[in-house]
């Protein structure tokens, strides 16, 4: 087990109607008026915009409004929030969305103190050493950012996707209310199971030894995902299906799953994101669904025993044949995302063979990475050919 | 799944040689003169002592030192140390020691700011609003107070061994430095794994449904403690099996064994606090060893489900009677301790028969307790009797 620093100061609010309580939260914070940062309109539809306006209001809670944050957030948009939070002087960022939303807003909170392009936060040029408090609603359970300090954004100006984290951007307070997801469409369920799976094995697989409690922890994360996606997928009320499912997807990524491991692996994060930036369209679940297995496939021979032991522990494969387990792992989680209708190929997501060599392209600017194997330019272009069909 | 809030704010600094920068943190904090507490003077035997006054004394923190935190601590010595850390003005508390060291700091750092007797906050007749930044170095894994607000203590005028729990006490900086319990004694290492594994048992059997990713992660505490335990028992050298126990007893108890729980169950507890209190030789967990077997033999029948998947998942007992699964978790529950060489009768705690009346009229000043069932005076004497033999 290697040595770490666990922690995470965000107050995580988790259950039914808790919802209602954020100018609660804001009031106890003393915050008297915040930038509300919002998606494409859909928390009008399911009524979560009017219950948060409702307790702003009884909490004497001003705000300020910028709508527009779409999937795979955009550099463009984070500038123009960082604008008006300044113009109008609000005292904290109050983000209600998905994982979009959340991560605008964190660069939103860093950049108002931040003469230079929020841009920089990104490019590691520099740390944002001061943030405004960040207070969030999550809408859509999927990236854990309700739980830590980290941001992933696209600059549309140069395709670039990238990710930064840092201590000052963790939220102060996460609502998360399970029964405002009810309404979901069944592929937002699919990709923040695929998401959130991923997360979890970006650790388990980056080469760590004797993180026993850790693995199981990990396994636990990934087993109550599967079964709650099913459940949803059958029923999308079910509430304690609804819970645990959420419940999943924040542990997955807010510091718990990654104790004493390597800082996690990262590799298939990468590769993905060089197939979003590419193709806006495409979900963040979706690109990981196309290329964690394939990844696997690429490089499960530097592990094989671990890759074993996650084929015995997920998906309950015996064989005396180490390599063989590991092997069946592999086809079980394709199989398994195959089954819930998550794309498995490069293929699915409407990309020709020949986009390969654009795909490596964008993805080698941040080349070389990866823990357990440190991918080159050639390896990368072979991960995506295996992805490909 | 209950709804919860989740609120972890201390910071876990975890690993091989990280007892040397407890200095370093407290500079952080702006920290210049701690008041440090200690117990019997183990510290000074295994060097931790020596390197702790080093790291303080590079980073220019003075200190006031007050030893002699016994087991199952008392309040008297709470009182000294109040008295000494207002006298002195230290700007913080610096608790070098296990469970009853950090849980007397806790005490000190709420009394400094109080006026009345700090044992008002036990009785709950007020509660801390403000206290000293704790820093706490960790040479005993067990109870988990290292990454929480609880603290028990026992006032010997009343023979009365009380808790509470407040967020003004969460340590902010706790270091847990696996190697430095390499020469701890068996019956600690044993001590400390039942103290652990009862902590995730009072949430796993309080009742609450529906809580499948939570009992996961406990039943791989729980494992991870059985498997690390043996191993320590074997090899007190192996680090890797010493880390996997320290942040198992760490998780047992910082919230995340208990999300959307009801609370837990906590009759064990208080079932044991009365044997402690009565005879203050016996260890916290031995006293658990004792009663917490004896306490499901009592109530197994009001959830047996639950009863008998923890057989399952954590025994591997296969039988299609429910109620025979359940059966046998306890007892192989009560067979491990013992093998481990843990005390499961009060009659091996030198307790007479005739005491039965002595620990139910203790206990009794809390009662009725519990979550599962609420206990009253005659369930209590009738567990006494289960336990006694």
């Amino acid at each position: 087990m290697r040595n770490f620093v666990f922690y995470n100061p965000t107050k995580l609010v988790f259950g039914k109607n808790t919802i209602d309580k954020i100018g609660e939260y804001l009031k106890k914070g003393k915050i008297k008026k915040v930038l509300f940062l919002a998606g494409g309109g859909s928390i009008k539809k399911n009524g979560v915009y009017e219950r948060v306006v409702r307790s702003l209001i009884e909490n004497d809670i001003e705000k300020v409004e910028v709508w527009g944050v779409r999937p795979n957030p955009v550099l463009s948009k984070v500038e123009e929030a960082i604008e008006v939070a300044k113009k109008e002087s609000v005292e904290a960022i109050l983000a209600v969305g998905g994982g979009s939303v959340i991560d605008s807003a964190k660069a939103v909170a860093a950049g108002y103190y931040y003469e230079g392009n929020v841009w920089d936060f990104y490019l590691e040029k520099v740390r944002p050493k001061k943030a405004l408090p960040l207070y969030t609603v999550l809408t859509l359970s999927a990236t854990g950012t309700e739980m830590n300090g980290n941001t992933v954004l696209t600059n549309e100006r140069t395709t670039e996707k990238f990710a930064f984290g840092s201590i000052v951007v963790y939220p102060k307070v996460s609502i998360v209310d399970p029964e405002v997801q009810f309404s979901l469409p069944e592929h937002q369920i699919v990709n923040g199971a695929v998401d959130a799976i991923s997360h979890v094995m970006e650790y388990y697989f980056d080469g760590a030894e004797n993180t026993e409690l850790t693995d199981r922890i990990d396994e636990g994360i990934i087993l109550t995902l599967i079964e709650t996606t099913e459940k949803l997928l059958e029923n999308p009320k079910d509430y304690e299906a609804r819970a645990n499912f959420a419940l999943s997807t924040t542990l997955a990524l807010n510091g718990i799953s990654g104790l004493g491991h390597k800082g996690g692996d990262w590799a298939s994060h990468e590769l993905e994101h060089a197939i979003s930036a590419l193709n806006p369209e495409v979900a963040h679940g979706a690109g990981l669904a196309v290329v964690f297995p394939a990844w696997m496939e690429y490089v499960f021979t530097k592990n094989v025993e671990k890759f074993a032991k996650f084929g015995e522990n997920i998906f309950g494969i015996k064989d005396d044949n180490t390599e063989e387990v590991a092997k069946k792992a592999i086809r079980s989680l394709r199989n398994w995302y195959k089954k819930i209708g998550a794309p498995i190929t490069l293929k699915e997501l409407n990309f020709d063979y020949s986009d390969i060599d654009n795909l490596t392209e964008i993805a080698c600017k941040h080349a070389p990475f990866g823990e357990l194997v440190k991918l080159e330019k050639e390896d990368i272009r072979k991960i995506y050919e295996i992805a490909y069909e």
